[in-house]
């Protein structure tokens, strides 16, 4: 029961952050703008908790004593207020300035296939640096502790005989607790276990009342192929991670289409890695009252936000209207394929015969397993070790990248999950980069332009700094940034 | 290695054999006469091999004897030969007789959904005596052994790290090697893994080029919850157990209906339990050449004959037009989730393309445990011993029901597989039966009526021989026959 005890802290809202400058870093002023604009668009709920000082810190680079300056100006603006050691909180405002302002986003990746993770583990062992990994790299993990409880759980209870096709009954009671702790109502009864986060996808998926359904483009790439193997209308709603959402855009291509439901990955969407920040979900929200459709949330990133914090998703604001997955196979073990679906009580049931109909259900000794894990509290433990190191890569990786690419070359400032974008310009041609650069036996992997519907507007690779190892990764982006500057000339 | 040195008999064709007098026994001369009308009808193989006498004797419950006279009789009439120690083999004859001779069958069974069996097993845990379960009860199951398969694994080669979406290449290696040798040529290439053969079937229809399907009527209740799922016109064709198929109506509907596949479950089809015929199979592989359809053929009960014996499948005559899907759940562990499909070079890209989308890949760990089980020859002691008990509780199942039974009741005699199928005078309101039953702590489950298309042409319940206790199957099966008595009175 140790991780009952573990402290949660309030949720904190998704800010987007602009540089407006020309310098290599973030300023105190591109915070307190930033700030400001949501505040005055009416749409930061008052109440809410903003970034910590110490993520802020983390995520854009910036030293804390900067963070913290834009904080105390916001202060003596009466803008938010500063609870002592819960952090800072906005305080309510009067006039709503324009709430079309379309501010900068957070976040990059793509998730891989697994044949080409696979494919790329296998070359990293033997020679090349590949640094488009999604995956968390394998030392990172913790095997040995999962095998504990494979042990412990073959004696007791021992090997089960029969399943639960919705799964094992305690373990959806444990995350139906975790849900609640941050903030999102959840029962057991509504819970459905999944093979990963796809089986969850698949079923939701197959679950709507038409085949129509609209996503970001770019979108996760096996999403993509599920929507084309159901013969689903697809609206692609285009997503820059460095300009952000346009929503009289969205909303155009939501009513020419009229889908049935909006596929999102709120955090560290897939494959641009974009975060959204509260304001933009509560413009969809408004939108889906609007138009009637529902939601099916992605939230796989949600325990890869740095410093084990984290922050509402869309369930969490849109209730019933949100259909939400999560998984927790890339965070724990991608071999362990568990994921779930938290329905309500009006879907439960056709979620449910969906999954039954789809594949009856999955083993149960995984999931057993799985609670055991988490009753022993070695999840939280884990998540704490695991955010930790992966904190340590990612400023390694942008004190890299500030080091070695040229100008023109942009990357995305996530604070969390396994990957960053980075952004080439236009006149290099990314397959003989590819070429060049596994000469120098470096790899890349161009997989993320399948996640785009027609041309790709966005130009880079994604940076998968959780799995590739620091020192390895150090030098794969040097030699990138010599053959980037050598494409330029 | 202990697996590849068991000895593998020649496949036996399948051979449906009418009782023709009112006595309560088959005789000589019904199997005589069936052998005869087969072959005369030109549709018996030369040199295939007929049903061991034991078999027979088994099967239909006459004694050795019977069954020996009987080929004897046949050996005289120059029909068959015997060969020494490898048994009776058809000769060629010369004039065909009518084709359309319709025969019986011989087998019945009903898939119960998993919570209605998770819930029948504690229900005959506290009280009731459940007849109709068709899972092979707990204690018939090696689940030490499979247990110290989970240890061994999790020492050597330890926890996987990553997964194959097609299913560990070992494992699928060694089933190719087993449905080779039993007449299927087979590779690993063309074998995908799959949570069990709901999953394979999942698969398999959502990669048909069309939504069209022709199945047994009645069929295997979560299969045809699955056409519905997928909003596929289904042909059901009409299939009574005691009456065998009629080619001319199947036809006139498959015509009608222009169906992608027909989905055939031929060994113990579910739910009625019928195996078909090398001579149904074959005149079916010839429609599907006259309309231009394919096969995808649910192989569940190969494993589960008796005598360790085995009959070629559908895909051993039929080879690419059939895609072949069996499990390895019911008879080794129901919670293992284990199955596969067996496509060939030009569908096998589509269909794992198609599970990559469902669930990208299942808990490799299962996979390698199951493989260090097979390898150990751990699989094959484990069939041998429990068909040694399903045959010994299948004999005194028979012979219960003929002590019991009031006239009018009849029974198909499967001789393998889990169940038999119980066919109840059409006066007996099913309903009041169960209701009855309960009362004196015997449950049956009506659930195979869901698996008819329209009103079902049958009128009874399945009995499970291989999850009920002997005993208490006796008790129950004695209650029920005074039951129906008082029903029929």
């Amino acid at each position: 029961m140790v991780e009952r005890s573990s402290q949660i802290r309030a949720p904190y809202v998704r800010l987007r952050i602009e540089k407006r400058g020309n310098g290599p870093h973030f300023t105190k002023l591109d915070i307190v703008e930033a700030v400001l604009r949501e505040h005055a668009s009416g749409r930061l709920p008052p109440q809410s908790r903003l970034p910590p000082v110490r993520v802020l810190h983390h995520q854009l680079g910036i030293s804390k004593n900067t963070a913290q300056a834009a904080y105390e100006e916001l202060t003596a603006r009466g803008v938010v207020e500063n609870r002592k050691r819960l952090g800072y909180f906005v305080l309510p405002d009067e006039g709503a300035r324009d709430p079309a302002s379309t501010p900068r986003p957070a976040a990059l990746r793509v998730r891989d296939s697994p044949t080409t993770a696979t494919a790329g583990r296998r070359a990293e062992r033997r020679t090349p640096i590949l640094l488009t990994n999604v995956f968390i790299a394998h030392e990172l993990l913790p095997l040995p502790r999962i095998a504990e409880c494979f042990r412990a759980c073959l004696k007791n209870p021992g090997l089960p005989y029969m399943y639960d096709a919705q799964g094992f009954r305690p373990l959806r009671e444990r995350i139906a607790e975790r849900l609640k702790r941050r903030g999102i109502p959840a029962q057991a009864d509504d819970i459905i276990m999944t093979a990963g986060s796809q089986q969850a996808l698949d079923i939701a998926v197959r679950a709507l009342p038409k085949r129509s359904i609209a996503t970001e483009n770019p979108t996760y790439g096996i999403g993509k192929q599920l929507f084309e193997l159901q013969q689903m209308q697809v609206a692609g709603l285009p997503l820059d991670p460095f300009t952000g959402i346009d929503l009289q855009d969205w909303r155009r291509r939501i009513v020419a289409q009229r889908p049935a439901a909006l596929y999102l990955t709120t955090n560290f969407h897939n494959p641009t890695g974009y975060s959204y920040s509260t304001t933009e979900l509560t413009a969809l929200l408004a939108l889906s009252q609007e138009f009637d459709f529902g939601f099916i949330e992605d939230d796989w990133g949600s325990d890869m936000l740095s410093y084990s914090e984290f922050r509402p998703p869309l369930r969490a604001l849109g209730g019933d209207r949100v259909l939400y997955l999560n998984s927790f196979t890339k965070k724990l073990l991608p071999s362990l394929r568990i994921g779930y679906l938290l329905a309500n009580a009006d879907t439960r049931d056709a979620l449910l015969a969906t999954k039954r109909a789809a594949a009856l259900g999955n083993p149960p000794l995984i999931e057993i397993v799985l609670h055991e894990f988490l009753e022993r509290g070695y999840y939280d433990a884990h998540l704490r070790a695991l955010h930790r190191e992966l904190d340590s890569r990612y400023r390694a990786c942008l004190e890299t990248l500030s080091d070695v690419m040229p100008q023109g070359v942009r990357w995305t400032t996530p604070g969390g999950g396994p990957i960053l974008w980075l952004e080439i310009p236009r006149n290099i041609d990314l397959v003989k980069l590819a070429e060049r650069l596994l000469e120098r036996n470096v790899a890349i992997n161009l997989g993320s332009r399948n996640c785009f519907f027609g041309e790709p507007h966005l130009h880079g690779v994604v940076i998968g700094y959780a799995h590739c190892a620091p020192k390895r990764l150090a030098s794969g982006l040097a030699i990138l940034g010599e053959e980037i500057k050598r494409g330029l000339k």
